[in-house]
């Protein structure tokens, strides 16, 4: 038992799939003395918030607003609310998070229209063009950035097929957000959620997540009640944005502090620029492993920027030298989930994490591992 | 908009019914930059802090933990875990957080058997021996500490009906937990959520919970999936205390840095130290408010140490003093929750928030103003 000694944890850089680095501004403001989560000074760090998740998720939605739980919360709010039993759902699944989702969906008594790709490849329009036609869909839900296989999913083109066939589009940004382009209202996005520990470079814990008009119309709708009190946005988009702040849970307040601070460096900086450094640090990466001989499985234009999945040449080690990485150097990088456990490992450009300076150091000190 | 400002909060002193104070330490825990939540490093932090739950609910049970969202994800927790479809659960309500159970337990398509008693009052064991009787009860669900009405539950002897009855015992610790006896094994309960922002003083965000072996029992053998994935304890353990840690979801890792050190606290003062400082500064309040003409409606024996419920005299305004407090003085209290909203005041003397002087700077701000 160590619980007796001071918190000592190691400096690590942090390189894997999330969490990211964060900046020291964030730490700080996270270490603000805190006030209460109804007091009228948090209710305005709560507006400041939602401006900068309707900005960066290039949005107007009204319903916009940040789950008081991880990503993986904010997947099952967004399907939860607008699914009832009997429901019919695609869901597109080429890695573990697809798989999730059509996991919360059997859930919610829905029945899954499942669209697959091998692992590594994107979904093709056709694909979802014919699962769209043999099922009266309540919605389609894709994952914009596969953090299990390094695909980003194009979806603009999406968005018409799933408008047209008169379903809501959802979409999993838990990875792509603030790192890529992710244009909600452009799209035609209905439900979009994100985690805060990936390239926004907050700590993990929290969920932003967007809800289209017409989202909000068919939740308005329900003839069931939500399955889950905590994620039901009938009851906590009034604590967000009612003009009586309603209670419905203790905010965390903490982490709001530091989510803030975790925006107004990226609006600082700018989406664009921010898109573009990530893009740059991630060529850099690439052609500094192209050297080693460290290859991409996935074809260069569906790469991930953020989330750079490698193929672990044969005659090297996984786990040994992701050990070595992490003791030797404090690099963590991340191995790989589901069935491409052993095969890949996903090193992550997110955020504080995507620098020039990260890169180097980790190729320098695979070169002198490998 | 205020985003482009740096965060400026006022010094507010909490005593509302939560978030209590933050102890400096664990403000300083908490801003330490990340590790990755698979890192070895954090899941020795994860052994300390289960370590640290049993030793705070007084329980060997293996199944303790934390839940990476608030208390009321915590409840949700315990009960989606342990309902199916059709079962019949006794949930006693004298308050808000009875009727939040019944609404979840509702959710599970569960019959909910209620047990009534008017808010200010304990539930009686008369009361909670009919219902047992009545139907075929999976689980019954009481609140130890009604943050709404100010009413501490007495526990023991509903432990045994509802074991000779054949269910599992289910409590709502979250405001009595750190700030008077929990006793889950000598009690017989079989299943406890509390929050981390009461007695314990952490941030809020997290929920801590313990699980009997009679509830993993039920969880194992259980004929659906739980509804909800996130909160799905049948995968959720495997994070926690698999001896391979499967990923499930990614933990908060800044929150748990700071609930490690708000944990470190609590056993450094000692379990009955603290219940003592928390019942005399109690006492320091009730006879200054009695002074000045406050007073409990509830009796003294079931009266919350950590939550004074009083009574707004008639010729005070609820809002203008609760307002005037917070902008003059900095001292946040609470107002009435459902049916007691304007007619109570709630003080939390919670956690770092229980001391002198907390107590003389209020007393003397309410001298002021009244």
């Amino acid at each position: 038992m160590t619980w007796n000694k001071e918190l000592d944890t190691s400096r690590r850089y942090l390189m894997g799939p999330g969490p990211s680095d964060v900046h020291p501004r964030v730490l700080k403001a996270m270490s603000t003395p805190l006030v209460g989560h109804l007091d009228p000074e948090f209710i305005e760090i709560m507006d400041d918030i939602k401006y900068m998740v309707q900005h960066t998720f290039q949005t107007q939605n009204e319903l916009t607003f940040v789950v008081s739980a991880p990503g993986s919360a904010g997947m099952e709010t967004c399907l939860v609310n607008l699914l009832e039993p009997g429901d019919e759902a695609v869901i597109c699944i080429n890695g573990v998070f697809g798989n999730r989702m059509a996991d919360i969906v059997e859930r919610c008594g829905a029945k899954v229209v499942k669209v697959e790709a091998p692992w590594g490849e994107p979904i093709t329009t056709e694909q979802i063009e014919k699962a769209l036609s043999t099922c009266q869909p309540k919605l389609l839900a894709i994952v914009h950035a596969e953090t299990s296989t390094g695909v980003l999913q194009p979806l603009q083109e999406i968005g018409n097929l799933v408008k047209e066939a008169g379903a809501l589009f959802v979409v999993d940004a838990v990875t792509s957000y603030c790192g890529t382009e992710v244009k909600v209202d452009e799209w035609q996005i209905d439900a979009i959620y994100s985690g805060t520990q990936k390239c926004l470079s907050a700590p993990p814990g929290l969920s932003p997540i967007s809800f289209s008009d017409d989202a909000v119309r068919v939740l308005e709708n329900r003839n069931t009640k939500v399955q889950s009190w905590f994620l039901d946005l009938t009851m906590v988009k009034n604590y967000w944005a009612g003009a009586k702040r309603a209670y419905h849970h203790t905010a965390p307040v903490s982490a709001m502090f530091a989510l803030r601070e975790a925006y107004r460096l990226v609006l600082e900086e700018g989406l664009q620029n921010r898109f573009q450094r990530h893009l740059s640090n991630h060529k850099l990466l690439r052609d500094g492993l192209q050297e080693m001989g460290i290859h991409y499985p996935v074809q260069e234009e569906f790469r991930l920027p953020m989330l750079n999945a490698v193929t672990i040449p044969d005659h090297l080690d996984d786990v040994k030298i992701r050990q070595r990485l992490l003791h030797e150097y404090n690099i963590e990088i991340g191995g790989g989930l589901g069935k491409f456990a052993g095969k890949l490992w996903r090193i992550g450009l997110m955020g504080q994490s995507s620098s020039k300076n990260h890169v180097n150091m980790l190729l320098a000190a695979l070169k002198d591992i490998v």
